[in-house]
């Protein structure tokens, strides 16, 4: 029998086209494809001959339990298949990657791990945004907005303004977020940007300023980014030239 | 005359199948490439027909200057040619991207990005280190350690261990970062790891501590990058079961 093996898999932001070239070949030759809500499962199965599970959120319907996820790739991996677990951005970047990895190491099963595009910062960036500039910014942070505690006491523990701040996942919360930044010292008028949607048809962009994130009205039901600092600003003298079916989603 | 365009690229942190899909198609649709040192030059020129130009440093010779880059992209440009410029890592992330893409913006030449896999995850992630992990780590901060001033403005203004830290570049002057953060109150116990050619032939990882890094040796001529913070750890219970050929630069 076929020693059956794992590939935990970055897909990036949204766009297959912003796929590794590995990912692409892991997924052509894969018998079971695992994937997160924020993977183009229709780009997907056109692609593959595998048989295609969602285990994300979608509409109406819960995630697969985390326990079971890992369950059933080690019982496929010990039937002898190629599976991969395909999840959104980069597996390592608030991914649950490293937990699904150590699952895997405690049941004996081979894997390799394959970087993705992180939506951290793709998503600036595909909005013209860039998380790191001379003379502006020489450093970004990345957090998760949907960790409350651990969100607060990152905040807290970083010099309001020093860096560009990235808030994966923290659209819902984000007059929350805006709230503990300002309280902590970091200036109302600071530049901040929405991202939604990266590199997807959805991809929808507000800039405004931090004392206005809390209250900007968002799309519904499309993951989004913040970002903080003075790079915003950059996007202004970007854009002008950027094809935009190119910039937004296309291309 | 066709309308020239130019796509700023960014090929990831070594090996071309960590390159995008789009990266690939960009690259084989192109008549110039101009390529940054840590692009594999000889897999660039099996993938296309274009006139490839490495702008990067390489041993022996300096890079060519940042406005004499911007120049020669201009004048493909306007000359008709589809142009990429193809960069290590992800362009907005310490790529200068978005001086290039200002220039373009002020010569009126149209262009887009292409995000790539950063180094600053992917070079921890290929040596089993998650950024994120939950428990351990829930946000993470990159800064270059080529930027002296700057390095030391941004570390001051993070409060010890609150996150893990990635420092790009920061090989050579790792002695020098490690005492800055010791004297900052960072411990000298705390796991910290270099990885070197993340993805490459030349991969090579190193861990041990905060306190021993700046003694450590490394290899010459290779690019580096830091990773300070408990999620080193995480390490050891990741790689027992990774196909070493995967992991390190084959696969």
């Amino acid at each position: 029998m076929a020693k059956g093996f794992v590939s935990l898999v970055g897909a990036g932001p949204g766009d297959p086209e912003l796929w590794t070239v590995r990912a692409l070949r892991r997924v052509q030759s894969a018998d079971l494809v695992l994937y997160d809500a924020l993977v183009d499962a229709k780009a997907l199965r056109q692609l593959t001959a595998a048989q295609c599970f969602c285990v994300g959120k979608r509409a109406g319907r819960a995630s697969v339990q985390q326990n079971t996820i890992e369950r059933l790739m080690i019982r496929a991996a010990r039937a002898g298949k190629r599976v991969v677990r395909l999840k959104g951005g980069d597996p390592f970047v608030f991914g649950r990657g490293a937990e699904e990895a150590m699952a895997l190491t405690e049941a004996g099963i081979a894997y390799e791990l394959v970087p993705g595009v992180t939506t951290a910062v793709a998503a600036a960036e595909l909005a013209g945004i860039p998380v790191t500039h001379r003379g502006v910014a020489t450093g970004f942070l990345v957090v998760g907005g949907h960790t409350g505690e651990a969100l607060q006491r990152v905040i807290s523990g970083v010099r309001p303004e020093s860096v560009t701040l990235v808030v994966m996942m923290g659209l819902s919360a984000r007059a929350h977020i805006a709230s503990t930044l300002m309280s902590s010292g970091w200036a109302a008028s600071l530049p901040t940007a929405i991202v939604c949607g990266a590199s997807t048809p959805d991809e929808w962009v507000w800039t405004g300023t931090l004392g206005a994130v809390g209250a900007a009205a968002t799309p519904d039901g499309v993951p989004g980014v913040l970002v903080i600092g003075e790079v915003v600003d950059v996007r202004e003298a970007l854009i002008a030239s950027v094809r935009p079916e190119v910039m937004y989603g296309g291309g």
